[in-house]
């Protein structure tokens, strides 16, 4: 057996992390010969509930799980990590706003930009899904002068698959016909899942579904599906959006198929006209343990329009926070 | 793409299915070439929330999950049923007697038996998780008497993965070098956790760890685990639950390695001095989709003993319940 990846968690104790953990000591995050030391971080009043976790987590009795490290300080839960799912956020609060929110969060993520700067690895992939995850996702790495932003993403496989999801239903196909679907963008309502590329079988999934479909339906279904599962549900999204964590993090070390790729927040190098300095969605193609921005894909003006209205509300977002920044 | 498995699940709003269907779609089950078609089951009143589950399915965007049937209705589930987990059971309520528990889920397990019965593949394989898991699956299988008993059993792989887990930390060993742990009788704190046959990298695990802790600690542990998760965790097991009713089903549908075995609970056929006519775990080995019990292992007066006591108290819940079997 290989050395085992050191895998930090946070917000460990929550539902998208049980959801999660189980299928990484299964062997779904790197396969069945790849053992796991997990590092689990939560607030010390979730200790004694993540304690009973562990405790499932043994119960398991896992072949590829190599031991647990449960606490309360980011610079344990990231020593030497490999990879890293930032799951845990402060979430709104009854009369907070959007500002309060993202202050309570940059002083999270800042610590633990701050952490993973000092004691990860420097090959480690951090991946964020604590929303404001795009956001969250620039102030870690702002934290982490010493790591390349290219060590961080946010996550937006959730919308990428819900979209396909979507599309595939509409057309009668499996999920494994539709290719090169995009979100660009925020982890929100401002996102822009994009049909224009995107392929069933080989056709023009916008010539197959017409454009008053993708643009009356398509756009605000995807948009709005977090949303809609809370009011279905009475929760949040928990065990899709933990099946996208794996699946995005799967596809960081991997590599995306051929004429295909997946959907990543990722620090904008300016590629498509959007701004420099933020996390912004962007289809990417994997391979090697690295990702590239798709390059030279044709945008139309509605495209555009979506595209850069994603992008303003980040540029936003960061305002909100930017004095938060290390110097 | 093979053909669909149909798997039907019931108590599919709870937890334990939570936990247990996105590993399923993701291929944990029978590989990842293996599509499936789910049939989920629910009582009336927890269809809505059932909905919100299936939303997020559809949003894991998963290759082989096929379709999703939602049901409150058993004949529809269990329809040209391969694979069933029946994990829903009425709970425990306040001031709720043994046998008004046993009765109100005799109920629900003869009318899922009679469904199975009329309606699911001759080679289904039902596993049954809710509890009181053992004397559920006696009723369902007593009331589809044109199914052959071999095709139900109970899950004790839960207690059996603690066993394992527990002896290895014990050890201070990796639970790949242990073998041949079993479970007897009940999945109550009556069952036998057995350390007599098992071994620890080729060596005797009683040798290792000695008869007082086996007996004093061990034993104890493995019987009042389930307690102590809900104790610490506030909650029931479920994702180690989900986890094990996955490797149960794995084990029966594929092969146990050579020189191991699994615990299972099925039918008596009288082995061991064990009564027939109930549900009883058993060491077993898999092979080609079919179970044997471990055959010829000799047998302690002190794992007598506690094998009887288990058997015992079966007896007792059968008393209480048989009067709902068909003649």
């Amino acid at each position: 057996m290989q050395q085992p990846l050191n895998v930090a968690i946070t917000g460990a104790a929550g539902q998208i992390s049980y959801a999660l953990l189980f299928r990484l000591i299964a062997g779904e995050l790197a396969g069945n010969q790849q053992s796991l030391s997990l590092r689990l971080l939560e607030v010390p009043e979730a200790l004694p509930m993540l304690e009973g976790v562990v405790m499932e987590l043994a119960d398991c009795a896992a072949p590829l799980l190599r031991d647990v490290v449960v606490t309360a300080d980011p610079e344990v839960a990231f020593r030497d990590a490999d990879l890293v799912f930032l799951l845990g956020a402060r979430p709104r609060g009854p009369g907070m706003e959007r500002r309060d929110l993202l202050q309570g969060n940059a002083e999270i993520f800042s610590r633990q930009g701050r952490a993973l700067n000092e004691v990860a690895r420097r090959s480690v992939k951090v991946l964020v899904v604590g929303n404001p995850a795009n956001t969250n996702a620039l102030i870690a790495l702002r934290n982490a002068p010493e790591l390349s932003p290219r060590n961080f993403s946010a996550m937006t496989r959730l919308d990428h698959n819900r979209a396909l999801s979507l599309l595939a239903a509409q057309c009668g196909c499996e999920v494994g016909e539709v290719k090169r679907i995009a979100i660009w963008g925020n982890h929100s309502t401002s996102q822009f899942p994009d049909l224009s590329h995107a392929t069933v079988s080989g056709r023009s999934a916008l010539a197959l579904v017409g454009d008053d479909w993708f643009r009356g339906s398509f756009i605000p279904t995807v948009q709005q599906r977090g949303a809609s599962v809370i009011q279905v549900r009475g929760k949040s999204s928990a065990a899709s959006a933990a099946n996208a964590a794996l699946g995005q993090m799967r596809s960081w070390i991997g590599a995306t198929p051929g004429g295909d790729w997946v959907s990543m927040a990722v620090l904008s190098d300016g590629s498509y006209g959007i701004a420099e300095g933020i996390v912004y969605s962007f289809p990417v193609t994997t391979a090697g343990g690295d990702f590239q921005i798709a390059r030279d894909l044709p945008i139309g003006d509605f495209a555009r329009e979506r595209m850069q209205a994603s992008a303003a509300e980040l540029l936003e977002e960061r305002a909100m926070v930017e004095h938060l920044f290390p110097v």
